[in-house]
């Protein structure tokens, strides 16, 4: 497996667009808003959604239209979530067919996705008028466009692709994803699109998607708000011309491992660029009883407003961690448990069994004003163990939610 | 029952202090960091504590102390946990007995308590140094004194009383209490001293105290993290001369009632007084299936971020609310629900059958702008109620929790 070029497109057969459609008043000309996806032939797919009550228009018609685990295109639009309003379904429903029309595939075979301010109601005619631009943009070029499209409060657009070889042929996996606030584990994530050219049943598409989602986006939390709108979608169209994976044989296993390692490298950069953050934490348990419980604990810490606030203000404030352990839901010995914080610029014992250690606070501030903070938590109880990662919480990360729908 | 005068101190034979022991070597001479509370006779006493897995050597040592039900006094300091650190245990012991040294009390009679940063070496040697100082200054008037002794990061301190008639005979119910941070319902909260001078037997103290902790300290959350120090103690010394309460009559009635009261008045002040907060968020549901899932989705709503920034924004940002409902955890139809922001400047519609409203934003500006913001919500499925209370998410709770140790 190695990371290549093309993100959403880098998959035999697929393409790709973004346009400005105005679907924001406010937004900028500049800014991207709608996107596109489509496939030559039709795909097997699978999706993942939110676990809110709440669920947005889009969630509900994707979630319709995969039933038959069949898709050939994506449409979805940032600057509003379509969702908490009159005509939401009807509108989402319009989103699917003005793509069907352009696109000459069936509405049933289209994947919405929508993001934005939630309750305000969607600028419908600036999509419809849209989509057929957007469709005659469609390129193999075109994952950048697409990424930036579903950018909100994001900074950065998020793409990755690897390939790796399966039955003696190249298979591509890539994908597209935003976030930046929102977010928190208990969901099939955010925006996210994966397409693939591996012949894959549809069964096998299913399985795979929920382990790497499972590892992967289930395992970042930016601010424990889980969103309405989560959509994590795959399209697996078998151009790259592999026997079809039908079990759960070793090509299953080879792809599933390379689509989870590129669902980690999107959710790692969704979790880096949460609204506001200066930090991407990661929170590594090892010596927990089971893999689940090493998780539980690994979520808490990583959900914790004072360890993030703490790794903002770089302070080595490692009772945090120990307080978050405790309230996780989790039952273990706290007088087994070290603690170490470690980065790029080296690594630092804080607490050994339970018991604060005397450090250097210079080395301290050091380790922990690199970019990436790992927390490393070993429980001395068993074999399990988990990474989940976050961000810090700043106060641009207030200042980003205090005014957010003007 | 009316409010009164007098704190902790305001129940007959109680007195109480607090001084400067130097706990903390960078705190101010002028800040109070050592409180006794001491009554003239044994008392029924009950506490409850947090839930959380990492608890605090005060905690422990406490619940020893309390297993009989009998207390006669209680030391606490702020400036440190006491959590987390070689030797945390004897030096939790060594508080209690230097206070029943000073107080010619049996060690197993005194309440331990302690807040602050955990794991560091609590400074022992000046609090028994300093016991003996405060004890020399027990006064009726040492409410306030010692309300100041448990502040951390709290900007007021925290006292109320009330008086009410049971059995012919004047009773009073005191407390002081402090925040505010680390506070997350599931506990049996902060540092909270209770006293009364009803005469009530032990099995109804502790069925009193569960009730009103229950309904007050319970329903609060600042930032969603479970301190390890939580402690609420109930101290009841009989000399009211009222005849025992023994059994849930229409007397236990009346004392659970104002006890639950007092206790609400306490909680909405730390929530008020949470880190940073400029707004206390008081959160309304009525008409959910039961109580229970009331305060489910109240506590869900009052613990969301974005709704917590998007109310230090004064943004009528009802979206996150519903979303926050969303996922609590609790089923409900989201086409039923109304949302309704109020205040001291008005009332709001924002939200009806699940639909957003079209409404003034000058106003609704207005009504988000007061101190206490209560976001009323109505399910449409049942009679259960339930009201919790919280606080925005604001610039300075990031910078008070950027480099607490110091």
């Amino acid at each position: 497996m190695k990371a290549i070029e093309g993100g959403v497109c880098a998959a035999k057969g697929f393409s790709a667009a973004g346009i400005h459609a105005g679907v924001k008043a406010s937004s900028s000309p500049d800014k991207n808003d709608l996107m596109l996806i489509y496939s030559q032939v039709p795909c097997h797919a699978w999706g993942m959604y939110t676990q809110n009550v709440v669920k947005a228009a889009s969630v509900l018609v994707t979630m319709e239209h995969l039933k038959d685990g069949t898709a050939q295109a994506v449409v979805a639009n940032s600057g509003n979530a379509n969702a908490c309003c009159d005509g939401s379904m009807e509108n989402a429903r319009r989103m699917a067919e003005c793509a069907a029309r352009a696109l000459h595939v069936k509405p049933e075979d289209v994947v919405v996705g929508s993001t934005g301010v939630i309750g305000q109601t969607i600028n419908i005619d600036a999509i419809e008028k849209a989509v057929p631009a957007a469709a005659k943009q469609l390129s193999t070029e075109g994952s950048p466009a697409a990424a930036n499209a579903i950018m909100t409060t994001d900074t950065v657009p998020k793409e990755a692709a690897v390939s790796l070889e399966i039955d003696g042929k190249t298979v591509h996996i890539g994908g597209i994803s935003k976030g930046s606030g929102m977010i928190h584990p208990n969901m099939g994530t955010m925006l996210c699109f994966l397409t693939t050219d591996c012949a894959i049943s549809k069964d096998m598409v299913q399985e795979a998607l929920r382990e790497a989602v499972r590892r992967s986006f289930n395992r970042i939390s930016v601010d424990g708000d889980t969103s309405t709108n989560d959509t994590c979608v795959l399209l697996a169209n078998g151009m790259a011309g592999n026997g079809e994976i039908q079990s759960k044989g070793e090509a299953y296993a080879l792809f599933a491992e390379a689509l989870t390692a590129l669902c980690i490298q999107l959710a790692r950069r969704m979790a880096r660029d949460g609204e506001g953050a200066k930090h991407l934490i990661t929170c590594t348990v090892s010596g927990a009883k089971s893999e689940a419980a090493a998780e539980v604990i690994a979520k808490s810490v990583i959900g914790s407003s004072l360890t993030k606030a703490a790794i903002f203000g770089c302070d080595a404030n490692w009772g945090r961690v120990l307080c978050a352990m405790g309230y996780s839901g989790e039952t273990f010995d706290p007088d087994a448990v070290d603690v170490t914080f470690a980065s790029d610029a080296g690594s630092i014992a804080v607490c050994r069994a339970g018991r604060g250690l005397d450090f250097d606070e210079a080395l301290a501030k050091k380790v922990l004003s690199a970019e990436e903070v790992v927390i490393e938590i070993a429980m001395g109880e068993g074999e399990g163990s988990c990474t989940c990662w976050g961000c810090d919480l700043t106060y641009d990360y207030v200042r980003i939610n205090g005014d957010y729908r003007t």
